[in-house]
């Protein structure tokens, strides 16, 4: 995708340079408003006014709810208070809504004055919601119709009015503002005559979600129904606005992202990569690093309580890493499995039985899988063909117990955790690779020197 | 989501032992498909056939398409030829032939035997693509429209043949086969009269998708421009037929499990956690644990190399898991927030340079807050606080010095690896956590005996 903004920005510096309005004009109602942003954010920050306005109206502004903040609040500093009004106006309500969250207060300020009577009432509805609510992502622009009207008045009215919304392809039938069925415009169309009732072709079996649902679970009920869009509803039943597949899908990349972040360690990041500076990457990666590092104190004290074994056979200190390491690299398995599960919606707290019965038959198999690999390593490069003759039958056997056993205890803490995290409310995503290695680290360790004490002195 | 089946499956249980079939019925019809899917594979399989007649004909084959391979294969080896017909010809296209690559060889032959010649045409077309591109994943079924059409025409074409088509929201504009335009039902409802001709609305700058492509990239032009279905088109420009955005949503939720499934050293596996059996897992999970076990000869191999110095120094070997697990914590974060980028198109080869001067710096801001922060801990915790009068300021000056070496290190380890391994054609996702850790491990050991020895002995 990248590739094609390059040539596109290519072209639009050449026109820029020599002042080829028209042509340029031409060119731009040729490109999707999602590819114009890209190459926007690449340009000089001074020429991107001029460009905004060789934009057509409707093409503007869904250019401009494309763009990054950053360069939303430059072209905004930079609008007359008509042009404002224009873009503003023309914007799909749940795109201002996010705007005004993001810019600055005197730049709200600018947008709310600047915004129709409807628009700033819908803005302001919108942002009473909890953030990663239902009600904060919903656009309140959706076509309604009546059951007692008749198709033929249907497609009338949202021809009259279908302009500006979001979808018109699935209608929601109301009665006193509450949501009692959906039509979708296939079956309008598809309907036998122009007289027909809406009552009589309208589904009655609506799905929809509460104003205060978690806005993951709105994006997985859209994916598992296959809807176009899904209605909201406050909680008195009244149909409040809807949200739809192409906001569900930018929820799941957005959602899904945080999770592989938390999962790596990280803090969570609304930037891309690229737009990250230095200082917004250290900050989101040290904390973790930060904590991780110092709870090691445990591992450094439990090698320094054994340190008179170790002295007396170092050869058990280069097993260590192998040790941990399959240890972290197991449990890293288990926890990242059951997370993705969990955030799917595919596993509860009440499977947890079922889960550990399953992970310790597959830790039972990988252990002694693993194990008897790990004796034939240990025997034959190790000992024969590195020569290291300290390593005896005995401490290969305590290497190699201690690898079954560990391999069974970070599975059993990788599959557990996440699923105790979300159960008291954590989010389980965070029971990932970092911390499930740190705390299978002293396990292993606690259990290599017990073994190793135990069979060896 | 499981919540709600629950309630189902206890309501379906009492209604069948009852024998209230047309109760059953009326339930029946005010379920989703999805959600007969999820309560049919927790009953008993005897149980199955009979519930599956209760179903309305169209309802049982969206149904259908949503169970999993062996419940489907289950169905179909109880069903007569002319149950077998229906189901199958109700079927859309690309359902018909994901369930063709499916089944095993006699029931293959069957559901070709009962489907319809134009079916049978159309998934035999499927078929010929290669897997994951986006030709096997496309459907046939789409509303095709002529230049020279107006707008009353085309609608009345949408009624005549929408009702099997999996979307008719967008239409598509060809002439000699050729894709020249599409346009939207919204487009035809809003035309100003039906006399309009589809070749004033109709808009020509279309974007679209060869049979080739990949899946993943499909799915990701479709979340980037917000449409509801993309068309493919043969290498001469033919339309082939289409990809709709229910269809990009499933293909990212199974890539990006299959992205994280591989960053946690696990290969990929197409069934969910629940329905994997142990022996599955055991095999998904196996050969990197192997794998990576055998590497850690290495670590083992640096740590006999410096045997002497540790005998002499033991204390220096409590603080290896702390340098290792450092270590490997960045190393993942740098990859993993790398592989992200790549598999959404934020980064590619070319960024390069740029990825390793924003890492190098953050690598330096991270490492001398860890190596002031582990000074800190090593003095008051480990010295003052648990009373290791073996540690002296020099071997804490080693320690820390080792870990801001070593922070840098697996920062640029984990941020280059993957985008190496992109641009030589193999998968970025495979060379996160495990493998960089395996990495790091021995590059930290090397650096922190190096360090060591140099300052120590």
């Amino acid at each position: 995708m990248a590739a094609h903004n390059v040539t596109f920005e290519k072209t639009i510096r050449v026109l820029l340079d020599e002042k080829k309005y028209q042509t340029l004009k031409d060119v731009l109602v040729t490109i999707e408003p999602a590819d114009i942003a890209s190459v926007f954010e690449e340009l000089e920050e001074d020429r991107m006014p001029l460009l905004f306005r060789l934009l057509p109206k409707d093409t503007a502004a869904e250019t401009f709810a494309e763009l990054d903040p950053e360069w939303q609040e430059l072209l905004i500093r930079g609008f007359s208070d008509t042009e404002l009004r224009e873009v503003v106006n023309e914007l799909y309500v749940d795109d201002a809504a996010d705007l005004v969250e993001e810019m600055p207060a005197n730049v709200v300020e600018r947008i709310l004055a600047q915004a129709d009577p409807q628009m700033r009432r819908e803005i302001n509805e919108i942002l009473q919601y909890p953030e990663n609510s239902a009600g904060s992502v919903m656009t309140t622009e959706y076509v309604s119709l009546r059951p007692t009207m008749t198709v033929g008045e249907a497609i009338r009215r949202i021809r009259r009015t279908g302009i500006d919304k979001e979808t018109i392809y699935t209608c929601y039938v109301t009665k006193e503002q509450r949501l009692i069925a959906t039509v979708s415009v296939k079956d309008l169309l598809l309907a036998r005559d122009d007289d027909t009732k809406i009552a009589d072709i309208m589904d009655e079996h609506v799905i929809s979600v509460s104003t205060l649902a978690d806005r993951e679970e709105v994006a997985q009920t859209l994916a598992r129904y296959d809807f176009m869009a899904v209605p909201v509803v406050d909680t008195d039943g009244r149909l409040v606005g809807i949200i739809t597949f192409d906001d569900a899908m930018d929820i799941m990349v957005e959602e899904t992202t945080e999770d592989i972040e938390k999962m790596a360690g990280m803090l969570p990041s609304e930037k891309t990569y690229l737009r990250s500076s230095t200082f917004d990457l250290f900050l989101h990666r040290i904390p973790w690093l930060s904590l991780l590092m110092i709870s090691a104190t445990f591992t450094g004290m439990i090698i320094s309580g054994f340190e008179n074994a170790l002295a007396a056979q170092v050869v058990l200190t280069s097993f260590i890493p192998m040790l941990m390491d399959t240890g972290g690299n197991s449990g890293s398995q288990a926890s990242v499995t059951v997370i993705r599960a969990l955030s799917l919606g595919e596993l509860e707290f009440s499977d947890l039985p079922k889960v550990i019965w399953k992970e310790i038959r597959t830790a039972v198999l990988c252990g002694v899988a693993l194990a008897s690999l790990c004796f034939l390593k240990i025997m034959l490069i190790d000992r024969m063909l590195l020569g290291n003759t300290e390593i005896t039958m005995y401490t290969a056997f305590a290497v190699c117990l201690t690898m079954a056993v560990t391999v069974l205890i970070s599975k059993l803490v990788g599959c557990t955790l996440p699923m105790v995290a979300k159960k008291i409310g954590f989010d389980p995503a965070v029971m990932a690779g970092p911390i499930i290695t740190t705390i299978v680290d002293a396990l292993s360790l606690l259990i290599y020197f017990w073994i190793a004490s135990a069979l060896l002195f």
